[in-house]
């Protein structure tokens, strides 16, 4: 079997992604890591950083190599203004949605394994006219999938959300019978296909405190999530639930289980990024490609300066790494 | 200074309260625990338990005094009707709300120093024709006490909540100004009086993920949260916030802060209990009188086994005796 190849996007240039990308090249890697960025950008930067890379340009058609220690390939692709690390600047939008269609486009015809990306600024690219959302969306639209999954994952974790970047009083009304079965459906399929986890076993949040309390605190449970279990329970889905959120995250139902489904973003990330800060990764469920990304923002105070933590993309690769192993031995 | 006495109230007499409270008794206490319960039923428990514990009257005309290993002072209540751990029954609702009426009057008049409450099953109550949402909704109107706030804490981790028990859908239109501003101010006041912090940090989680994104994911942060922080900040408060939930719960935020105020039930319970499964205590802020309980239910299943574990009402105890001496000490 060929090493893989991962595309890696090194994301906003003012922020730490760069940074990151150069640190992690310190090290060998079983994989051809490919970053698709500016290389004088890099070069500048691992100045900065007092860093020795080298940087090998990306050849598609030879097959993938493990790299050396201080090895990285690049995609370039031209900044469309001059970076300073902290500094954004709008010009360099369409450079960052550049990077970001390459690695889509590579992953979707084979040509990367899987993509990792390093953390875009959303503000700036709007401020630049272009309505974007956050990586998952970019790469949903892409790769032209209805619904995705965010999951986020750290050792001894893995949290799935049902709805997303969602303010609060919205939620309740976008949690829908429909929504939690195709989300489950994704989550299970994903499990299996891309974890290698044969049957594996979800927790399900309740979407009210204590699980609404036979609804006594919200019906939501008794009218849409635990008909929608009982469905999918009927097709074989091992699912414990709903549960409440409070108490789901003790050792006496995560011991028995290989992920949880929370109904939306602050009922389950808390959790995730206290136990497995710095070491936390995010990954979008339900593409035909494998993507991960780090579970953290672009830090434009740390670019440029050597501070920044590159553990939670190095978490971010193993991850791919491990999800392509896995989906090859399916 | 004499020893602290303690009212603790066994709950409800089919779950596991009554247990906790007898192994407990087989440590020695630098205080008076008095514990409010029917006397036979828990004669009958120790036996079922195989434990010996001498079961002293309570005097509230004598100086409270330590106890021995073994020992409890009880104050009477009388059940309804026989029974049987793990059984449920009606008819001892009436005696379940006496034993905190109890425990409120004789907090009320100074005669114990704090209250400690173990499990009631709020279900059976309401089965009773009784309307009854809580323990903390029941002493707060007992001390006509217009605003409580819980606070759940554990070793390392103290979270209060803005809104407790409320179906996820109404969270969004009960965050108001006031309602922040009188929250903020029980907790800053209490963290002062009762916990003996001089100039507490208090971190504040947004409504919405991220606290809003600057309005891209909700207004609430924008329109209600930060100008009722700013309102508070002029009064010489330290408020950290409105922060973004899933980054609050790291080392970053939480080694330089006294408390985190969260705006709703599952978005700060989740971290709590999974960092201090087993160690955590409840605590009502706001009111005259000082009361902690266990952050756990009734486990009916485990009523008369020997397999409850009372270390949530261990840290409830020493939570109450820290807080009674805090108190003492202003």
């Amino acid at each position: 079997m060929n090493p893989a190849r991962l595309a890696i996007t090194a994301g906003e240039p003012a922020g730490i992604g760069p940074d990151l990308c150069l640190m992690l090249a310190q090290q060998p890697s079983p994989c051809e890591r490919v970053v698709i960025a500016d290389p004088h950008m890099l070069r500048e930067r691992a100045q900065q950083l007092g860093l020795t890379v080298e940087l090998l340009p990306f050849d598609p058609d030879a097959l993938p190599t493990a790299q050396a220690a201080g090895q990285l390939c690049v995609l370039p692709v031209s900044l469309g203004a001059p970076c300073l690390p902290g500094q954004l600047n709008a010009d360099n939008a369409a450079y960052v949605l550049e990077t970001l269609r390459l690695a889509g486009e590579g992953a979707l015809n084979g040509r990367f394994d899987a993509i990792v990306t390093a953390p875009v600024h959303k503000g700036i690219i709007n401020e630049a006219g272009v309505p974007f959302s956050g990586h998952t969306e970019f790469f949903a639209e892409q790769t032209a999938t209805e619904q995705v999954v965010m999951m986020l994952a750290c050792p001894g974790l893995r949290v799935a959300l049902a709805t997303t970047h969602l303010p609060l009083r919205q939620v309740a009304d976008a949690i829908t019978g429909p929504l939690i079965e195709r989300v489950v459906r994704i989550l299970h399929s994903d499990l299996v296909n891309k974890f290698g986890l044969s049957d594996p076993r979800i927790l399900v949040c309740g979407l009210n405190p204590h699980a609404g309390e036979d609804g006594h605190l919200g019906r939501e449970e008794l009218d849409i999530i635990i008909p929608a279990l009982e469905r999918l329970r009927s097709e074989g889905i091992q699912l414990i639930g709903p549960l409440p959120a409070d108490t789901l995250f003790t050792p006496k139902h995560l011991d028995h289980a290989d992920a949880v489904l929370a109904m939306y973003h602050d009922q389950g990330l808390p959790v995730l990024k206290h136990k497995g800060f710095g070491n936390a990764v995010n990954i979008t469920l339900g593409m035909p490609i494998i993507r991960t990304s780090v579970d953290h923002g672009t830090a434009l105070d740390l670019a440029g300066t050597g501070q920044a933590n590159p553990g939670s993309l190095q978490v971010a690769i193993d991850t791919a790494i491990q999800m392509i192993n896995a989906r090859r031995a399916v």
